[in-house]
């Protein structure tokens, strides 16, 4: 046939059997969480009443694979290897000399990269007699990712959805219901942290920092309940390397190799699912691949961030983890990539940024809508706001690529698509969205709550 | 890998090179449509202000197989060939020992099936220099897949969209924005049709048959301007075939073979895209799998409607054709399979229906909505409205295959996803859906208006 290929597709026996542990291929060691009362490193005591032990092996393992079990496999089945797509078409619509590609993770039936890591974590609950998790969730990629997950495995699914983006996306709570799953915007009256919260303001929007604590104080509460976060923590990044390492694969297939690798970075773990096989690469094979982490501007963690331990909720409930941050009350302004709204990051892919092993680069949010209708109107899958940032710097890298007259192979990861933020392109096109100035003064008063650590 | 295998992917390569034409094995051709001022058969000149002449060929031919051109694979290979999965946990959540098979359509980026049809109309409109492209809407999934087409060959697109569906699925509108398309509510005062119903019923909540003659009217009264209708027509339903081609290689990969195959039936098209294939083996090759079309009880076309010639729209401005039909006056209550609420039905389907070929079932509202919770907490994916239909009688197949003791494959088309209907979801967990008694009354009412055939 002589179309032109656009999709390199894996079959179904080509799906990764073992996750891969970046860990195991660093340098220098990520440092360790702390345990907040002592300083100390913190076990997996610490962190026992509210995961099962299967996640704590994997969140604490340097083993550099860890073997998928069959139930997981065949649920990633559903939808996964996913594609990986040529964009030819806005290769076109660029005029650029750049050959471009996506990992397209928006076909799973939740509609982004989470069911990679919430389908592991439901099973591992299961395996260990869990009937009920908590989680919180942003945008609601992650509730609904957790929710589908609960329903395959028979569990019971507690969301606290972050208010502004509940409001926002009132379509993304139905969908959770649809898999038999319960979501209350947060702060809620029915934790003491939401309780204090809307005392003191009533109107709060609501932030990723403060779901997190209403969940976890959810599971600390509970006998029959443990928790869920999906991102930030080693174990969750290690279940999306499935995304790179099939990726890999799906480059070799089409012959081709990126010279810069892209992914839009909130709490970090879309990123480090493509990238970490990257990076394990560069590392151990000495290839010098570029890697970037794309996060905007209005919650600029990454590059306006110091790197420093901090808690990964706003009420203070969990260990201390080395990241950049912009301290844990830090409330970003409501922008409609609610996933990308974190005070914080991963402390794998922050070790990874501090080390050199990636860039770092924060869009507008004006751009990032602008490239997303490019890509639209020209790939035809309508991208998620946050997916839309990783597309922005493709974008970038393409118009660069054209004006020093170079091929360059750019390798981006669309970790979901648009269909709950139709919102958010109406506003868009109505010309109602803005960007959104470094807050600095925000960012420096919120970094005076940088706790100080014991016996440091 | 022991993993049981759930997906059945064929590669790129493997897309159809030619669409399946039915009409050259029927054993009786179908009746032709007939000029309504002579009640003669309409010749193509009678549409050529309309259609491309190359769509107007693929209407009229009894050629068996018509070649795909290339440019047509290309676009198609974005998600084609879609999944065919064994719903393994829908046979387990049922308890039944049939094995249940379903081909999936929603992997497209517009969410369904429609554009493999829209894109073999775009690329022929723009092949005989077209510039805009005007045409009619229910639920919004045509209207999506022809604007997403329109964007691939750089087209305008002005989408009339059914009035209810307009303000039940407001973000379908969004989406065809997102694509550049342009989309109103309709009757709309833009058109002589739209005002003249509207200065009898403000607040008339639409219909197809309304907005397909909106459609026309804009298409007829400019020069720069063709239709494009997305069910139906034998061209409509030729190029949905495609779905039953790959289906049928999939099934052989599985090692399976259909004993029956589902569609849900509005206008026809995407149960005729995957049945077709079925029903032509079951002529030429003597096999006997049972083929069933499936349609909502509040809009009983195939089981209470007369085979009958009548116009395809509300306004009489179609040629007059053979089908199954509740009369062009006929609005449908508001239901939220919107894709379903349509007057008549393919003169294709209906012919193949009235001899014997296939199949027609009724099914209720709620019973659909039942089915569909129990298949998106089974398997997962949240089904549209419309393709619940099919869920419902394959669910009905899976429960008689149990209480025969009996296996029984069943192969269904789930045509599309959800995502833009969980304002239904939301309505029916909530109680506040009902079933619609056959509108008997109503029925025979509008049966009134069929018309006469002059000479006949």
């Amino acid at each position: 046939m002589s179309t032109p290929q656009r999709r390199y597709d894996l079959p179904c026996t080509e799906t990764p059997s073992a996750w891969y542990n970046i860990v195991a291929d660093l340098p220098k060691p990520p440092p360790p969480p702390l345990d907040p009362r002592t300083g100390q490193p913190a076990g997996p005591e610490l962190l026992a009443p509210i995961f099962p032990m299967a996640l704590l092996q994997q969140e604490m393992s340097a083993e550099k694979w860890i073997d998928i079990p069959g139930a997981i496999i065949e649920a990633y089945n559903l939808y996964r290897p996913s594609p990986l797509i040529r964009a030819t078409a806005l290769e076109k619509a660029l005029d650029t000399p750049a050959r471009i590609y996506y990992k397209y993770e928006g076909v799973s039936p939740a509609g982004s990269h989470k069911p990679n890591t919430s389908i592991a974590q439901a099973y591992y609950n299961k395996q260990e007699g869990v009937t009920r998790i908590s989680t919180e969730t942003g945008a609601g990629q992650w509730g609904s990712a957790l929710a589908y997950a609960c329903s395959i495995f028979g569990i019971e699914c507690m969301v606290y959805m972050v208010k502004v983006s509940f409001h926002q996306k009132p379509y993304r709570r139905s969908m959770m219901s649809t898999w038999g799953a319960e979501c209350i915007p947060s702060p809620s009256n029915t934790t003491e942290v939401g309780r204090k919260i809307l005392a003191e303001d009533p109107d709060c929007p609501g932030s990723l920092g403060i779901a997190i604590s209403e969940a976890l104080e959810d599971a600390v509460g509970r006998e029959d309940t443990k928790y869920s976060l999906g991102s930030v923590l080693n174990h969750v990044l290690l279940h999306q390397t499935v995304i790179g390492l099939e990726a890999q694969k799906q480059m070799e297939m089409a012959g081709d190799e990126p010279d810069v690798v892209i992914g839009c970075h909130g709490g970090g773990s879309n990123y480090a699912g493509l990238v970490f096989p990257y990076i394990g690469d560069n590392i151990t094979k000495g290839k010098d691949t570029r890697i970037v982490a794309v996060e905007p501007q209005a919650c600029p963690t990454l590059t306006k961030g110091p790197l420093a331990y901090d808690y990964g909720d706003t009420a203070k409930m969990t260990p201390l983890m080395q990241m950049y941050t912009l301290g844990s009350g830090f409330i970003p302004p409501g922008i409609h990539a609610g996933g990308l709204r974190y005070h914080g990051a991963a402390p794998l892919t922050s070790h990874c940024i501090s080390e050199g092993f990636s860039e770092a680069v924060a869009v507008p949010q004006l751009e990032t809508f602008a490239s997303a209708i490019t890509f639209a109107r020209s790939e035809c899958i309508i991208p998620a706001p946050e997916s839309a940032h990783a597309i922005c710097a493709a974008v970038r890298e393409a118009n660069a690529a054209k004006e020093a007259g170079e091929e360059r192979v750019i390798l981006f990861n669309l970790s979901g698509h648009g269909h709950f933020d139709m919102a958010a392109y109406d506003a868009y096109l109505a010309g109602e969205l803005t960007d959104h100035e470094h807050p600095e003064e925000a960012i420096g008063k919120s970094l005076e709550t940088l706790p100080q650590v014991p016996g440091a």
